[in-house]
């Protein structure tokens, strides 16, 4: 990483990062980096709380509390780059294998929930686990309580393809088989904590995406009190597009599908910028349809060198920091 | 806490601490004020590994580990005094409610397991468990596997109130209704870690004690590596009485008793100091008979004020710091 990224005249960016999962990760492990470089000062994550799988499935189901899962990924992404930020992180994501009760639980997941029932305030609790994790940056739950989703599924019954299916939970939508027509959140109308709203008001940035379009980008504009809070703030607004489709949730999908589901849910929302990888872009003519799918948005669209080196379908944080950086400076 | 115990011609102390339980918490605590007093320079705890009961137990049972929750405790301990060190020290110690299969867990014992799933060597996770906290000394367990105490115990057999009895398991032991004639370890002859041999070799003080005399401070001595490290060390070794007689494993026992099965366990180890509470040596006669035992001990009897003020039978961190401070530069 250069550490210029920063000009003489220009002053550091407040960004919040909206998402969930191994998407939010790789973008707030790209944004640590420019807080490391000043390029940022402010970074505060807003994170999915709807997972009900695994051991934030159990964890839930136990305590009454919100699913650690995501929030626990978030601050993991955000310890520091020396050894022992680099060890907290590994230890935050270590799940217990052994041969009994604890098997699957997440060593951070544990942590959260345990800080939960210590200190009680959801979101003070976490500000205390991410000032005990040297943290770069504010995790917060985007919803005060547990949330479950709900898409209308089409596909999953074979005398009628065109009928649509209820499917209710975090991972039975992200493993559908069927074709996600929409999705919704219950409940409807969540609190949202104050911090939340605060930070998205403050912010110079928010960043959407990258992630699991449907359950771990998307809820975040079905929830009326953060939806109204994007929508309202100067904030501008980039969005950043997966590498390729995700089987399951978004089987099928091209780049300028994402946006087209994403203007669906959340109509009234302004996109300033899509962030998308050079080499997902697909043919010259997918490309086209994207140049007009964000142009009808009335955003720029950019296109940039994000993906790993390692042909995973992951973004690189060094580089996704780098175009990051070269967004925030363009304005 | 006055900060001037060393004076200009005294060097740091390198000190290891044996026991498990609420007393090595207390003496831990007493000798991390010497650390930040920078009368210490060197703290190493040496941690019973016995426990079979609780969340200690569950984890052992499930991972064949060894039991965390003495270790955990110490570390605690050794937390800082900071907003953060005392918050550290309140996460690890804190015991699940809930409703489920995490309940009377451990957040602490959790955090040691996953170290060590994570990294493999116990000796080398618990460095970093103690690197990640912040503590201000080193923790290592008395030997590198679970062990078992067994105790010969007299009067639990109503028509042979004279015959022996074989209790085994921590807890049992700790809790039994008759009179422990004597204690013995499975396996009898643990391997110890050299990181713990070293210490004591390199050690200018060893204290031993308080805590529950049965199952928390004579096993260091039943271990033979460590007995023979602590026979052959330079270091001068402190035995720390309790306040009180303990309901269970040693009713009825007096301060001389709790030497006396010391000595009984112990035949070939040079007691050099022997620290009792002022408030705890009983009558002039019983005060008598302990100078007495003490001086057969070839020791030196230290009369402190280092009980709390709360009138509860726990050591107070600040005076047993102090006594501590005052032992050491007696020498």
């Amino acid at each position: 990483m250069s550490s210029d990224f920063l000009g003489a005249d220009q002053r550091a960016q407040a960004v919040v990062a909206l998402g969930g999962g191994h998407g939010l990760h790789a973008s707030l492990s790209a944004l640590r980096h420019l807080v490391d470089d000043l390029t940022v000062d402010e970074l505060t994550a807003i994170v999915t709380v709807a997972d009900n799988g695994g051991s934030s499935g159990r964890l839930r189901g136990e305590f009454g509390v919100l699913p650690p899962g995501d929030l626990r990924m978030a601050l993991a992404a955000l310890c520091g780059d020396d050894a022992w930020g680099d060890t907290w992180a590994r230890v935050l994501q270590h799940r217990f294998a052994g041969d009994g009760e604890m098997r699957g639980h997440v060593v951070g997941n544990l942590l959260i929930v345990g800080l939960w029932e210590l200190l009680g305030d959801h979101v003070d609790a976490l500000d205390w686990v991410g000032r005990l994790l040297g943290a770069k940056g504010r995790v917060l739950p985007m919803a005060m309580e547990p949330m479950d989703i709900t898409a209308d599924v089409r596909g999953l019954d074979a005398a009628h393809p065109d009928a649509l299916t209820s499917v209710r939970g975090q991972v039975e939508v992200a493993t559908t088989d069927g074709v996600i027509a929409g999705i919704a959140l219950e409940p409807a109308d969540p609190e949202v904590s104050p911090a939340v709203t605060d930070a998205i008001a403050a912010a110079d940035w928010a960043v959407l995406g990258p992630g699991s379009w449907f359950t771990s980008v998307l809820p975040h504009l079905l929830v009326p009190r953060l939806r109204a809070a994007l929508v309202e703030t100067d904030a501008r607004l980039v969005v950043v597009l997966n590498l390729e489709e995700q089987a399951g949730e978004t089987h099928g999908f091209g780049p300028a599908d994402h946006l087209a589901v994403l203007a669906e849910h959340a109509p009234d929302l302004a996109v300033h910028v899509v962030l998308a990888d050079r080499g997902s872009v697909g043919s010259p003519a997918e490309l086209a349809e994207l140049e007009e799918t964000v142009a009808a948005l009335g955003a720029r669209l950019v296109v940039d060198d994000v993906a790993a080196d390692d042909g995973s379908p992951r973004h690189d944080a060094d580089k996704l920091a780098a175009a990051y950086a070269r967004i925030f400076a363009a304005g």
